[in-house]
């Protein structure tokens, strides 16, 4: 029996064989700890260094700029809550399509005194520019927008966006876990245009588990969330993880090289998909908005989206039925509600995220299983009926 | 040329080759995200469930009671800031010699309306018990005391401790990262003596970096630092490391099962180091106490430790100068000030840490390396002089 095909990258991807061989001496004969004075820990210590340089550079920002955490939902927490208690508590503005790990703190911060407002979106999963415009002129303190969602995979204009937050004197935070590899992330460009923090991370790109960056403009105050030896410029304490930031590095350096070329593969393929999906008479979100070459969420009305999930499985097609870090929570995603998507078609909500190593063949055999499913479901509800 | 002999196993340790070989498959095929529901997913989730078991049973806790983290430091800041977030502000009472990673939380507590109380330790480096019993008597609603220091190796009775914290109705947590696979550590039994909260630790006992745990009394109310998918019982957000978990999970059940044996060998070349040591001239730091077998912790006076360690890493071995997460700071050790030694022979502390690989003859080398070393700087002071 072969392995199931893997249609499931905006959940967690394969770690690239690059990304793996650059791990294993990590793992292996060159595990000192990065804080140690001998030469077992400069070696870690070299190797940090460098993985720091690779991430700056695929991603257009200074090596300083570069804090390593152990993945991005600490980061974006270490973000909101860290720049929140160097902050007279006010307002936070989130758009409401933010992954748990934006929304869950900005919760926490209301619990301390902040006002945190969600930002609407658009039928399409965009960014509302009047609802955003008003929520501006309220002078937020913190603002975060993801720049591609995890579910629809729809893109936001944060430069726009925060360009436009710029007069409110907020940090303006983004959330690019989605977009790295996918679409181009250029931090000095964002910078620039008034993006103060980003978030990274590795198992997202073809990286290992257990790495991530918030990168992150100086003028920010943090405080940490891990505080201890000191490590990180004092912004995130603990012995850090050499082999998976190391892997981290490497991922980072191959996904922004292959990125023009695997986009447009991606694209082809997702394409294939749409064109398969729309013709069985699925309904497909987020279309006509920028969207990543890699995601396509759609939902079949009257079948229950994790029963088709179930059935793929069992057919040899991995998928997701909305986010896979919420998987365990039976609600209809909160992005589609925030898109205004009924909760009964919200349910049939499944989503395919294709990756690098993703094949026609593989999109024709999961059209032909879902096909296959959603011809059988439908006959089993007929008959129920 | 071969490797420098490595004597710095409180810093962290190589892993062991059962655990590298149990991660491998998770860095490569079983790459699925735990959450995920097809195969890919599950295949994950069973061995993260897997090593739940396998550090609950090293440690005599249940599975539930295991929260995984990305490190020590992240389980302490979550017992001492998540507990706290819990509570109204009042009296938060730690050892003076904690890891920074227990100090640092605790300052930030001190921030946000708490009275941190640090508890004295005498001259061999263990709690005072009248100083401990007078800050009992003033209800401190946590209490942190380490297991057994980074340092020194000197044990503290946690189970007495905990027992005589009890009427205060303190939360009572352990730092046990450094006493795990060297001294029995029994969570059941120190929880009904009074503990309720224990942290450990892969990387310091033959596994990863980038996993660790909480073992956590479920009495006890947590705020998560890192808030989000819900992941760790809604305490620990973020996707698992799969792989580092797994690791974590077989260098526990081999640290416990080789303790016994691994002790007997350990404490036969610690007293061979200090044999030699004292008859060079050194000053050894908390003899008399319980020590952990494997840590020698001393000074030369007269001789600065950083730069004796930076000799001996020239000749070959691997030693730390106080704590290899503060070793960017070269203030001497809180713990040698806390234990009364005057500053100036605290500059001179060197620690070595033994492993399960290290041997007698690296033993020896060690020492004869120390003695031409010493020679060689007593020489250069009688010159300078």
């Amino acid at each position: 029996m072969h392995s199931p095909v893997y249609l499931d990258h905006n959940a967690t991807t394969p770690a690239d064989p690059l990304v793996v061989e650059a791990m294993l001496p990590y793992l292996t004969a060159r595990f000192g700890n990065p804080s140690s004075r001998h030469e077992y820990g400069r070696t870690a210590r070299q190797a940090i260094d460098e993985a720091r340089r690779q991430v700056a550079a695929a991603l257009g920002a200074h090596p300083t700029e570069v804090v390593f955490t152990s993945g991005g939902s600490e980061a974006n927490n270490l973000l909101i809550k860290g720049a929140a208690a160097c902050l007279r508590p006010g307002l936070i503005a989130i758009s409401a399509i933010e992954h748990p790990c934006v929304l869950r703190p900005a919760e926490q911060l209301a619990r301390r005194g902040w006002t945190v407002e969600q930002i609407a979106v658009d039928a399409l999963g965009r960014v509302e520019v009047g609802a955003f415009q008003e929520i501006i002129a309220r002078k937020p303190k913190i603002v975060s927008v993801m720049m591609a969602n995890n579910e629809t995979g729809v893109v936001q204009d944060v430069e726009w966006l925060a360009g436009a937050a710029r007069r409110s004197g907020a940090w303006f935070h983004t959330d690019a876990v989605q977009a790295v590899g996918k679409i181009a992330v250029d931090f000095r460009r964002l910078n620039a245009a008034g993006v103060h923090a980003m978030t990274l991370s590795a198992h997202k790109i073809g990286g290992p588990k257990g790495a991530a960056a918030l990168i992150l403009d100086k003028r920010v105050d943090l405080e940490p969330l891990i505080a201890g030896g000191g490590h990180e410029r004092g912004l995130r304490s603990g012995t850090e993880n050499v082999a998976a930031i190391v892997g981290f590095g490497v991922a980072c350096e191959l996904a922004v090289q292959r990125r023009v070329e695997a986009s447009r593969k991606l694209l082809e393929l997702r394409s294939r998909i749409e064109t398969g999906l729309r013709s069985l008479g699925a309904v497909l979100f987020g279309q006509g908005a920028e969207r990543l070459p890699n995601t396509v969420f759609f939902a079949f009305p009257e079948i229950d989206g994790e029963t088709l999930v179930g059935q793929l499985d069992r057919a040899g097609y991995a998928v997701a039925s909305g986010a896979a870090c919420s998987s365990a929570n039976p609600e209809p995603s909160h992005v589609l509600r925030a898109m205004g998507v009924p909760a009964e078609l919200a349910r049939g909500a499944v989503r395919a995220s294709l990756g690098p190593e993703s094949r026609p063949g593989d999109v024709d055999g999961l059209l032909a299983a879902v096909w296959r499913t959603v011809a059988r479901l439908k006959g089993l509800a007929a008959v129920a009926v």
